[in-house]
């Protein structure tokens, strides 16, 4: 429990109404109770603010609140933050390496350490310190695990993965699988070698079930800063370059360049081959077929930019209008 | 081994033919031998009849079966509920706890568990009666699972995940991994904290390798006799009425809330932070951008009432018309 | 570490330059090394070998190299896959059946077996010799391996899945869930049995996080030499004839025959209950909703054969072109 007051400090907000006020979570403008703090700073919530049974909100202008009470910030999302943070009761991982976990007796431990249980840590794999590791994890040998990464449940890393610091890695991804790639002569295919590995930078996260391919000729890279959400695919050969953000669903094609900072919405795919330039950014359901020069936002499949593609998408309407204007001109 | 009357008698159906053939398994009509029994109800399939070596067919009316022997029913989807389970011979699980799975000794053990090998069951988890948990299967702290659920191999239960009764999880989903937000500011991207859960009603069976992402200000909540398909992806915050539909890669945006009995065919998705209504249907890689109000079927991208997208994919040929006329016109 | 002549002879290639080259690895142009060799024989390359730091190159005509060393070939991809495989540092696994593993009394040990940590062989499993199996995995009752398969950390096979010889499955697929198969009454889903199950064919490589579920009434089945990419989705009771190529994401809808040698690009769909001729190819992200004669390449959604799709793109234009005609005529 903490006051209103003592949350308006924690989030350099200016406090309206009642400090006293004592706050015990964090809840939705609909689900609150009297004892909830709430978020109302979209403009599509002001409005449910008089109707909603939180004791508080934070908010970003004090006209938003009228007989309320809450907390003025500049960036409620930087608050948002704080605040969740200081309400979050979910299990606090303790380092531990579990009995019924697999350590190669080549790995050296490193300080502060968790293996969960049924996890295996292969020959010559390297952690740095503060490494936790959830149940059932497969890290295959020669892999590299940065300090403070968190890899959860059942993810499987291939030999020689090789993973930054401070990453997040959720459950049931699997990096370092054998790229798509065969040679076909006539109905057979022959499967190429994929002799080099994975490399993610540090301060990376990758969503559950994702996967991501080794290369063949070159090492798959995806650089520091980059997050990924679930269900992502990621192939052979392809470097990603810094703090790039793949909604759910991207698949990124073989030997692709993305270059920084990039966003992709989800269920796009990048095409193989190709290069997408700095701060591109691209829209939901896209299909980018062909390079791309970035700093701007591309759309439709194939994407082109946006503009263009609403200026297309159009056509309707002006085949509609020109229609009914040659029928007028006949009559 | 049965025989074709007392089959008839299973299905509440009307004997055609010998009663005495032995039936002693089901078919497709192609495969089927002189011992099998098989489906010929629908339109397309009747035609088959006369060709195929099956003993007997079940068919919706007397006429179908000319020469043949077989079973008159009503509903020939209950019937071949009833045929299936009669026929299923997959092996039946046996309540037992491997001696090879971990399960925490704050946990109580209810009448009937299931724990296969190398499931974890962390502290402070809740199992219902008659509970089935197969291999690798992680349950993390303080979850709850309700009577009757069964969980297959290699599912991943994030901290404080609440699963209903007579619910099936599929192999290889991931329930309760934190969603995708993150606050911009500059090219650094601050994780946002996901500290609520994901709650799923009773007598829901969810695919394999599904993700689900837990909230971060309110609970992803998933209502009663919802079924989704395999590769389905649920963002975070999102709720999910009753006895929804979702067919193979349908994925549903971050704080978007669908109404009950709706139907989403295959690949298509939902976009964040809108309504779907009540019965609404949407045919397969449609992408829903807007709020719509439900009770109809919607198509395309985006997704409009089916009607009104039929119109708009006519425009082709109404073009094609156009340009023929006014050539016409000009010679 | 082998000469440039050595590689020439191994590949059965023209030697261009000083055969006393030693080549200790293989890498891409942009990050070769003195020691390395590379492959520049797609024209988009040629023109980056003379800033390249590579040792060697292989390429496809004298003219190409200059005053380079490297190895002409006729078939550079047989090449690049002798030479991958040479330059091969990846662990090379032995064969070891886990104390950490659960084999099945009932379960016949083949020549050659190695089963990893935590993984678990369920009753009347049939194995075949030199069969490599990973960590996690679970194969459940009945299932059958053919000799020399190889199945990845964490893949799940529910019971009696049958895969042939020489097969690879790629980490954290699922193969033999139930179908997504309900008979809906009023609001109430029933579930359809799924008493048949997924048979695998030889030759086949199954990528990462795949989906294959079984069969109700007939088996699914995928023949020999298919090849899958990552996250690629097979319904029930689906039938796929031999060599055919789906890339990531690609999936298959219930009953749906696929015939020989048919290859379909990343994020395609093909409906329910339609057939697929033989050699077809579809392009990326498109949608096949009717049956197709194959033996060409069909685009789009709905997929039609790639000339009319063209045609159809090029509306856009067309009416460009007339919206401007008439206004110059209407002036």
């Amino acid at each position: 429990m903490i006051t209103l007051k003592e949350l308006a400090d924690k989030v350099n907000g200016k406090l309206i109404g009642d400090g006293s006020i004592a706050i015990s979570t964090v809840d939705d403008l609909k689900s609150a109770s009297n004892k909830s703090i709430t978020f109302a700073f979209l403009p599509k919530f002001k409005k449910e603010i008089s109707s909603s049974s939180a004791a508080a909100f934070i908010v970003t202008s004090d006209e938003d609140l009228k007989e309320n009470a809450g907390i003025v910030v500049e960036n409620p999302y930087l608050a948002m933050i704080t605040i969740l943070d200081l309400f979050d009761n979910r299990p606090v991982p303790v380092f531990n390496i579990s009995k019924h976990s697999e350590l190669h007796e080549s790995v050296e431990k490193p300080h502060n350490l968790h293996i969960g249980a049924f996890s295996v840590i292969e020959q010559d794999v390297v952690l740095g310190e503060n490494v936790f590791i959830g149940n059932g994890v497969k890290i295959n040998a020669g892999c590299v695990i940065g300090d403070n990464s968190v890899i959860y449940d059942n993810v499987v890393l291939y030999d020689n993965t090789i993973l930054g610091k401070n990453c997040i890695i959720n459950a049931g991804t699997v990096i370092g699988s054998d790229g798509f790639g065969y040679h076909t002569v006539g109905n057979e295919h022959h499967k190429i070698p994929h002799i080099k590995t994975v490399i993610i930078g540090n301060d990376v996260e990758i969503g559950a079930a994702c996967t991501i391919d080794r290369g063949s000729v070159q090492d798959t890279t995806i650089g520091d800063f980059c997050k990924f959400d679930n269900q992502v695919h990621i192939a052979h050969n392809v470097s990603i370059g810094k703090a790039c953000l793949f909604a759910g669903g991207v698949f990124i094609g073989g030997s692709t360049k993305i270059k920084d900072f990039v966003t992709i919405a989800g269920k796009s795919d990048i095409g193989p081959h190709i290069t997408l330039g700095e701060k591109s950014v691209i829209a939901a359901r896209s299909c980018v077929l062909k390079s791309l020069p970035g700093s701007e936002m591309y759309a439709g499949n194939p994407a082109r930019p946006i503009k263009e593609k609403q200026k297309r998408d159009a056509i309707y309407t002006r085949f509609e209008l020109l229609e009914k204007r040659l029928k007028k001109d006949a009559s």
